[in-house]
Parts: C-alpha cells; structure tokens; sequence
C-alpha cells in the first residue's frame, strides 16, 4: 500500500500571511493527496532568540510592515479574502494556540485554524479572549468549556513551549512554515505550493 | 498610440534573489510587452538607515541565511540556473553598481546586469574587482576603460547615492523590487510576475 504524502503546516495565530496559508490549504492538499499535519506555535520565543527583537519585525522595520499590509491587500483580493486590517497588531495568541494543540488531539484543527485566522485578519476580533474563541471551538466541531480549560493545563503549556523548541530545532525563523517527513523546509506561503509538490514528489511508497 | 508598460527593476548586485530576477526577468517582460527600467543600487545604506543592520540579514540571522542557501538550491535547480555559493556573501558592490548607472545611460545595462549576477552566483568570481568586470563590460556591449573610468567619477558616484535616497523614498526595504509607473512597489522575485501583470493592467493607454 502506498503511504500518503504527508506535510506539517507551523502556523502561529498572529502572522499574516499564515492567514492566507490556513484559509487555502484544504483544498490544495486535498486536491493533491496530502495529509495536513497542523501545527501551531508561537512566533515570539524564535523572534526573541534568533533576532532578539520583542515585537513583530512588521512592527519594528516600519517600511517593511506598510509594504506587507499592501502585499496583502493585494493578495487578499486575488485569492477573494476578506481583509480587515486589526487594531492590535501583533495579537497575543498563546491562548488560540493552546487550543489550537487541544484541536490537533482531537482532530477539529483543520477547521478551527482557519477560523482563528479569519476571526483575526477578517472580522477584526480580539482572538486573545476566551469568549472569541469560544464560539469557534464549538463551529469547529469542540466542546468549548472542557476545551478551554484542557488549554489552561500544565500539559497543553508545556506542550506549546516544547513547540517552538522543536520549530527552532527544525530551522524556523517565521510563519507559514512547511516541513516534509524528509526534513525539507519550505517558509512563507509563497511557497505552499512547492512544498506540497514536495512532499508528492519525495514521499516513499511501499 | 498606446504607451508601452514599464516597470522598474530595482537590484542589488549582492542579492541572491536578484540573481534569478535578473535572469527571468527580460524574457517574461517581453512576452508580456513590458519595458524593464534596470536600476541598480545599493541596499546597505538602507538595511543601516531602516534596522540598523551592517551586514546581510542572511549573515545577522544564520537560520534565516541557511534557509535561503537551501532556498536558492531549489529555485535555482527549478529554474536550470547554475548556482555556486561565493566564499565572500556579501560581495562589495560599489563598483559594479556605479558600473550598472553607466550601463544605464549607455544602454546595455539588459546585458550587463545579468551577467553581473552569473559572476557572483554561478561563478563564484569577485566582482569588487575592475578585472572581474572588464570583460563582462565588453561583452555586454560597453567599452571597458572608458566604463571604469566614467563609473569612477564625482557624477556617478552621486548618481548612485541618489539611487538609495529614492529607493527609501519608493519604500523599498530589500531586493529585488519592482516598482510600476502608478508606485506599486513589489518586493522580492516572488513577486516578479504579479509585478509585470500590473505594469500591463495598470497602464494608461492613450
């Protein structure tokens, strides 16, 4: 039997171009025969301990955030995506990504991420509160109560802390990231594609 | 009559990406009917002014700089470039840059320019050097001694200060870019194309 090809999709809440990545890689997966493996993490431990910096790099190089909210203005419109650009910019996400392991066990992430991101960058909401996450968890197809308490665990922290160790052990520097089961790193969802090319082309069968 | 779309090619002559922009670029604005404005300049200054930054972020941010290696191995390989890592990254590129502005204003820069890139990325050859570009002068169209000598003068030299002032004014951040006729600025070989379809759509016809 020939084994599926498999990819992970690391996604922190707070990127913007993940937001394109989550609201499109359904279908493309789908369309080629790949399993998504949903990853979210957090950003900011790999900002801080690569680059030292505090805050989005969108944030502290001004000419490069403005250009980015352009880029994606542009994107947004040729992919027919709302965009809606948030008052607060980054937004604190360690909550929708503590959820977002929760969903991963319980296997709804794949309608939940996109839902996180679309709350984010396509309704303006605040994605840090429990009350905005709480409908989306249900919509997602999770019980909100145990969910949201299940995040607040010692296992789900420390499981997101193990995250982003293990996303800096893999190389990455930034969100949509993409790694095969053969170790190749794809970032930024400009090359979504390739890597499912990828992970077509150099999965074994057998 | 219709005007002909235009587009400005803004390059750096020690940027990777570049190298493959460079490359693609004349014969995808050619098929689209597009006129490429070459102008070449120098990132330094504004990686400094905008973060700071003396080096490459590819050397600040070594995760991000092996990332892009591997990057380019796979474009490269996708696009049949040859592609050889120089031992020195980035290269001095003052010279070749002042080069380029005469190249410019003589008009064989559509040659000069790519084969800048070939000696640095394909070649590994040291294009700080005047005998590095002499004979790629000469092949692109200039004549060598009277080149090294304009590009050495009190206007080139200004000329190209000039060029990075307008590139901050522009937003640019990075390299490639790509700015159209009505100041959409596009950044990086990513966006090469969208670039060129715009600088179709979007021009005046009259």
């Amino acid at each position: 039997m020939a084994a599926r090809p498999r990819l992970q999709f690391w996604h922190e809440f707070a990127s913007t171009y993940s937001y394109i990545a989550a609201a499109r890689i359904g279908a493309l997966a789908a369309a080629r025969g790949v399993d998504i493996v949903w990853r979210p993490f957090l950003l900011g431990p790999l900002f801080f301990q690569q680059q030292g910096m505090k805050d989005s790099p969108f944030n502290v190089v001004p000419d490069k955030g403005r250009y980015m909210w352009r880029d994606m203005e542009r994107l947004c419109a040729g992919f027919d995506l709302s965009l809606h650009r948030p008052a607060v910019f980054p937004q604190h996400t360690v909550l929708a990504a503590r959820v977002g392991l929760v969903a991963a066990h319980e296997g709804w992430i794949a309608e939940y991420s996109p839902a996180v991101y679309r709350a984010n960058f396509a309704e303006g909401r605040d994605i840090s509160k429990p009350e905005t996450l709480a409908p989306l968890i249900t919509a997602a197809g999770g019980d909100a109560e145990a969910t949201l308490a299940r995040a607040a665990s010692d296992d789900i922290k420390a499981e997101l802390r193990a995250a982003s160790e293990e996303a800096l052990g893999k190389g990455l520097f930034g969100a949509p990231s993409f790694v095969t089961d053969d170790g190749e790193l794809f970032w930024g969802h400009d090359r979504m594609d390739a890597a499912l090319d990828w992970a077509v082309t150099h999965t074994n069968t057998h």
